[in-house]
C-alpha cells in the first residue's frame, strides 16, 4: 500500500526539499504520526511541531523552503488540499471488511462486477453493484437499485428500490435513500389526508458523499436529483422532487422541503431550513439555522444570506445591531 | 392488479367523458405514463400535456369537460383528490418482498396472522402482526409489540418492546419507536444526572404515517400516544409523553420536547421546536422553524404563528417588517 | 429481583413511616402501579393520588410524614432523585434478550467478557465487550472498538471501528459512533471538493446515555470525546473533533458543527446550533434553538443564553419586547 516519496510529491504536484528516498504508507497527524506517515503544516506555526513529529515527511508551503530539518519537505502551493490528496492516494484502511460475506443475502438476479465487497448480514435485492464498491454490514438495497464502481456504503443503509447512484459515492451508516415523499392531500369533507402517490425515483450523481442517518426522499412522480460531487453532512434531510446541482456543501441537520432547486457551488450552513419550490442559485452562501421561505430566490456567486427570512448578511446584521440599540434605548427610558 | 376504468370511476366518485372500455393498471406522471397508466391534471394549463402523454386516461376538473381528446377523461371535483385515491386502489407495487424469509429470526411464541410477509434479517421478538401486515428486512420488533393490519414497515425499523401500533400504518426506513424518553434527576450534590425510569408505552393508533429516521419516544411511566391519521415526515423528534391528537401534519426534523399536547388538525412546519408542557389546540397553524416556549398555549382554528417565541403570524411579520425599516433608517443616520 | 423495603430504604437513605415488610419488585406510575411496586409523591397535592393507587409503598418528603395511610412512606429529602435510584436498584426488566444468539456473527478474534450478551444478527469485528454488557439485535460493531463493562447498546445501532467507550454506556437504536467528520478541501481550479482525511478516533466516557439515531463523528485526525456522564438526547449531531465534558445535557435535535469546546455541567436546549471552534464555559445554559457563532466564547455558571446570535438571556428578553412595541408602534402610525 505504501508509495515511494518520489511518485507521491510527483502526483500531487510538490518539489521535495531534503532526502527523497522515503516510503509513505499514510497521513497522519503530528500527534500521531509515525515512520511512514506524512504530516502537512498550514503555515509557519505549525511548521515546527511537523519537524518534532515522527512522520517521515512533512507537506508544507513557500514558508517550509529554507527551514532546517532532517525531514523531507513536500513544498506546494495548498498544503491541505495536497494532504487531502495524499491521503486518497495513500488510501488509509477504512476497516471495513472485504470480499462476500457468507450471511448476506444476495438475491440470484443481482449482479455483482468483479471486487464487490458486500458485509455479513447485508440483504441485496435483483440490484446491479459496480466493480469494487463495498456494501456494509446490515445494508439492505432493494431491487432495481443501480450502483456504480468504487462506491464505499457503510452499514446499516437503507437504498429503496430503484435508486440509481453513480461511482465513488460514499454512504454513511444509517442513511435512508430514496423513501417516500411526505406529500397529502386533504379532503375537505372529512379533513383526513389521502396519501399523495410517491413513486418517483432518486438520482444520485458520481463523487457524492452523503451523512450518517440523513434521509434523501425520492421524487412524489418524477426525480429527485444530487448533482455530481455535491456533499452531505449527518442528519441532513432533503425531500422529494429537490434538485441539486453539482459541488453543493450542505452541512448538518439542513432541511428541504420539497421541489428545491439548488444550483451549483452552494454551501448551506448547518439546521438552514428550504421552503419548497425555492430556488439557491449558483454560489449562494447560506449561514446557520436561516430560513429561506416557500418559492423564494435568492441570488449572488459569493453573497452570503443569514436569518429567517434569510436576507443579504450585512442587511440582516444592520437589523441585529440596530434591535440591540433599540433594546438599550429601552433599557434606559425604563 | 389492473381496474376496468369503469369501476376505478365509480370508486372515486367520477364521471367519463370519451371511450371508457379502458383497463387501467397504475398511476404516473405525465411524463412517464405509458399504455394503461391514469395522469391528472389540476387546471387547464397542465391540460394539454396530459393528453399528449402516452396514459390511456386523464382525471381532470369541470374545465376539461368539453376538451377534444381521444383520451377518456374522468370529471372529478378535485382532481388531486382523487389521483390520490386511484394511486391507493392501484397500488403500485411498493417492492418489498412478500412471505417469510428464511433468514428471518421469528421468536415461537410470535403471532403472525394470515399473510403476513417479513423480510430477510428481520428479528421477531414475542409480538403480534396483523394480517396482511409486512415487516421490511433488518427490522428489529422488541417482545410484546402489537401491530395490526396492513401495515408496511420498511427496511432497518426498531420498535422498542411493549409499542402498541394500529391499523394501516406506515413506518419508513430506519425510524425508532419505542425508545427511552430523556430524563435525569440531578442530583444536587455531586452534579451528577440520575436516569429517571422511562417505563412507559407508545401508542400510535390507525392510518398513521411516520418517515424515515424519525424517533419517537415512549412515556417515562405513562403513554405517549399519536392520533389516527397523524402523518409525520422525515427525521421528527417526539419526546416522552407527548399527546398528539388525529389528523396532525408534522414536518421533518420538528422537535417535541415532552409532555406535549397537540390536538387534532394542527399543522406544524419543518424544523419547528416545541417546548415542554405547552398545548397546540385544534387547527393552528405553526410555521417552519418557529418555537414554542414551555407551558405556552397557542389556540386558533385556521389561525397561523410564526417566529420564536411564535406569534400569531401578521403580529411577527409587523415585527419584521418594523425591523428593516429601523435598519434602513439607522443606516442613513450613519 | 424483588428486594425488601427495609434494604431498598436503607440504599435510597429513606426513613420508613408505616409497615417496613413489603417485598419490593418495581417502579410504577401512580395509575400502573399493583401489589409489589413503589411509587412516589413529589408534593402535597399528589400523595393523595398515591396512597389510592395499588402501591405497596411510596416515596414522599417531610411533607408525607403525619398522612393517614395503609402504605409504607419512605420519607427523604428530594422524592423524584430517590425514585429514579430505586428505579436503578430495582432494574426493570428492559426486554432485551440476553446470552449469545445463534445467528450473530462474532469474529474469532473478539473478546466477549463475562455474561456479555449479543442479540441475534449483530455483527462483532474483533473488538472488546466488557463483562454483562448487552448489544442488540442488528447492531454492527467494528473492528478495534473498545466497550466497557455493563454497556447497553439497543437494536441496529452501528459503532465505527476503533471508537473507544466507556462502562454504563447506554446507546439508543439507530445511533451512529464514530462516522467520518464532513471535511472537504476545496480545489480553487475546479471548484471541486477533495474529502479531507477523517482518520482519528471517537471516545466516549463512562456513564454517557446516546439518544435513538444520533450521529457523532470521530475525529479528522485527532480525537472527539464525550465526557463522563453526559446525556445526550435523539438525533443530535456531534462534528469531528469536538470535545465535551462531564454531566454535560443535550436536548434532542441539538448540532455542534465542529472543534468546539463544551465544559462540565453545560446545558443545551433542543434544536440549538454551535458553530466551529466555539466554546461553551461551564454551567452555562443555553436555551432553545439559540444558535452560537463559530469562534464565540460563552462564559458564566448558571447564565442563560437564547436567540441568534446568542444572547444573555435577560438581554435577548429586552429586544424581543423592544421589537414587539416598535410592532405596535408603527401599526398606529399607519
Amino acid at each position: 500500500m505504501g508509495q515511494p516519496l518520489r511518485e507521491l510529491a510527483e502526483k500531487i504536484g510538490a518539489r521535495i526539499v531534503g532526502d527523497d528516498s522515503a516510503e509513505i504508507t499514510g497521513v497522519a497527524s503530528v500527534t500521531a504520526a509515525g515512520k511512514g506517515d506524512i504530516v502537512f503544516a498550514e503555515d509557519e506555526e505549525n511548521l515546527a511541531a511537523a519537524f518534532r513529529s515522527h512522520a517521515s515527511a512533512v507537506i508544507a508551503g513557500n514558508f517550509a523552503e529554507t527551514a532546517k530539518t532532517s525531514k523531507a519537505v513536500l513544498i506546494v502551493a495548498d498544503p491541505r488540499l495536497a494532504f487531502a490528496r495524499a491521503a486518497r492516494l495513500l488510501r488509509n484502511d477504512t476497516g471495513q471488511q472485504t470480499g462476500i460475506h457468507s450471511t448476506a443475502v444476495i438475491h440470484p438476479s443481482a449482479r455483482l462486477d468483479a471486487e464487490v465487497s458486500i458485509g455479513a448480514k447485508a440483504v441485496i435485492g435483483q440490484a446491479t453493484i459496480g466493480g469494487r464498491s463495498l456494501i456494509g454490514a446490515g445494508c439492505i438495497i432493494g431491487d432495481g437499485v443501480e450502483l456504480g464502481v468504487d462506491c464505499e456504503i457503510y452499514p446499516n443503509v437503507t437504498i429503496y428500490p430503484g435508486t440509481r447512484i453513480g461511482s465513488r459515492v460514499i454512504v454513511h451508516a444509517g442513511a435512508v435513500l430514496g423513501s417516500d415523499g411526505f406529500g397529502y392531500v386533504r379532503d375537505p369533507k372529512s379533513g383526513r389526508h389521502e396519501k399523495f402517490p410517491q413513486i418517483g425515483t432518486l438520482e444520485i450523481e458520481d463523487d457524492v458523499e452523503i451523512g450518517a442517518n440523513t434521509t434523501i426522499d425520492r421524487g412524489a412522480l418524477e426525480v429527485t436529483r444530487i448533482g455530481r460531487g455535491t456533499k452531505i453532512d449527518n442528519l441532513v434531510h432533503i425531500g422529494h422532487n429537490c434538485q441539486f446541482g453539482e459541488d453543493v456543501i450542505i452541512a448538518a441537520q439542513a432541511g428541504f422541503s420539497g421541489s428545491i432547486t439548488i444550483e451549483n457551488q452552494v454551501v448551506i450552513g448547518g439546521q438552514v431550513g428550504v421552503g419548497e419550490h425555492a430556488r439557491i442559485q449558483e454560489g449562494v452562501l447560506l449561514g446557520g439555522q436561516s430560513g429561506v421561505l416557500p418559492k423564494k430566490i435568492l441570488r449572488g456567486k459569493g453573497v452570503a444570506f443569514w436569518g429567517t427570512p434569510a436576507k443579504p448578511l450585512r442587511e440582516y446584521l444592520r437589523s441585529l445591531a440596530s434591535l440591540a440599540q433599540l433594546g438599550k434605548k429601552d433599557k434606559k427610558e425604563q
